[in-house]
């Protein structure tokens, strides 16, 4: 809050502003303020507000048509629904399948819509459109993932929202870095990205490579180069150099590459006087 | 454009506002203003600009997430596609017929997918659920509709989007009525609304009151009363008094009301000196 800078007052009926010769009062936050701390003039403050207006009324247009395009997810109208297959009138399910097909119990399908599939990722529109086993059978399966992932996954294609947690954020992309679905991935990414810090940022390293996330691994990168002082001792850095050490030889090029900038950056600020 | 208000000059290096006693420098706009045009403080604008980036992120990531929801129109594969039944997977057809079953070429059948009709409009939802008709035989007859006009149709429940002149959001908009597609029937009254003048005004006034669309009722009809002086000479009022008397009472006792509120307001202030 800034405090009140009147020293003098002076009537002055013409302005609006208040009438101490050195101070004005903010039309927004109706504080005192001294000539040092101006901000607009009258006019810019008004042609301002006008473009939050616009900027809100494009914002409320904008979530009406998310609304309105927004799928309705056969996941959601299971609850209503009596049958699965039939008022929904999807055309394929997908099946949760773990490699070894052996541990856990079959899974349930998740029914769709080849329509959306092949809408929203150009791998399932090259499976299903080109006659493939999947389009014949009406299956697709999907390896290595958990039904409630699955099943998130689909329904993101319905509506573009998820619930996410650490591991479904991890889950999805992997599934959408897959099947191509860039704005699926895209969203995980960023939520991964808020959530990255010092203890899990050698494991998002080695995530992000994997998966091809490029800013989540150039923020966990910076990350660790920020703190390689305690790197050394971590058991992922450890577990890292005996899995995939040219993963930790890119971390020291960078680290070798941040130190060279920042030495040239000092270099050519001590030129100057 | 503002001029410079300057009349004197003192060094002021504390400040980066101008040094003249009497104006300031606008961070926004860099003109000078003075203190009688002083708008908000320092931090005021800083804020507003955060929130104005803020708003402008959130559009983008709208943006994405209509681009993504959007569905590819089966309209749109027909261009690039074999069959139109074929890699779309559509499994319905709607067919535009008139009334007469006479004039006019038989119309070429749109395809469509149950799960998008289904999805946007309760209408077809009712039909397709319930095992009716069209949900068997897979077709649809729309009656009194151009073929233009059904493909506009059916392109907007996969888009959101439509190409508009006056008689395209006429027509979309009784479909939308008539199909309850809500979004579709804001967007066509949006635009008629924007096209109101006093040519059109009475015609307009029958169709929004016939085809329940508030908004345009309500302009078309400040807009007519507006202009009362001029109402009984219209070609167009002169008809409606034929077809719909009704409506031309609505429209004098709209005018009628007008009058006592006009009075009533000047009334009361006229007993304020």
């Amino acid at each position: 809050m800034r405090g009140h800078l009147c020293t003098a007052s002076r009537v002055d009926t013409e302005c609006e502003t208040d009438s101490d010769s050195e101070t004005m009062r903010c039309i927004s936050c109706k504080e005192y303020y001294s000539r040092c701390d101006a901000g607009t003039c009258k006019e810019c403050y008004e042609e301002a507000s006008d473009t939050e207006e616009e900027l809100k009324r494009e914002i409320e247009d904008l979530k009406a048509k998310v609304a309105f395009l927004r799928f309705w997810s056969p996941l959601d109208l299971h609850i209503t629904h009596r049958s699965p297959a039939g008022p929904c009138f999807t055309d394929v399910v997908l099946i949760a399948s773990s490699d070894d097909g052996l541990i856990g119990t079959p899974s349930v399908p998740v029914p769709a819509h080849k329509a959306v599939l092949v809408s929203r990722s150009p791998v399932f529109k090259a499976m299903l459109e080109n006659e493939m086993e999947e389009s014949r059978s009406g299956t697709i399966k999907i390896s290595d993932v958990s039904y409630d992932a699955l099943r998130s996954f689909v329904n993101y294609l319905y509506t573009a929202e998820a619930c996410l947690d650490e591991q479904m954020a991890c889950d999805l992309l992997v599934l959408a870095e897959k099947y191509e679905v860039k704005h699926l991935k895209a969203y995980c990414e960023k939520f991964l990205v808020s959530k990255l810090n010092w203890d899990n940022s050698v494991m998002s390293y080695a995530f992000a490579h994997q998966h091809n996330a490029k800013h989540m691994l150039e923020t966990a990168l910076s990350l660790i180069t920020d703190n390689m002082d305690k790197l050394t001792k971590r058991k992922e850095y450890i577990e890292l150099v005996e899995e995939d050490p040219r993963l930790v030889v890119e971390i020291y090029e960078a680290y070798l590459s941040k130190q060279v900038n920042t030495a040239a950056h000092k270099d050519s600020s001590s030129m100057k006087p």
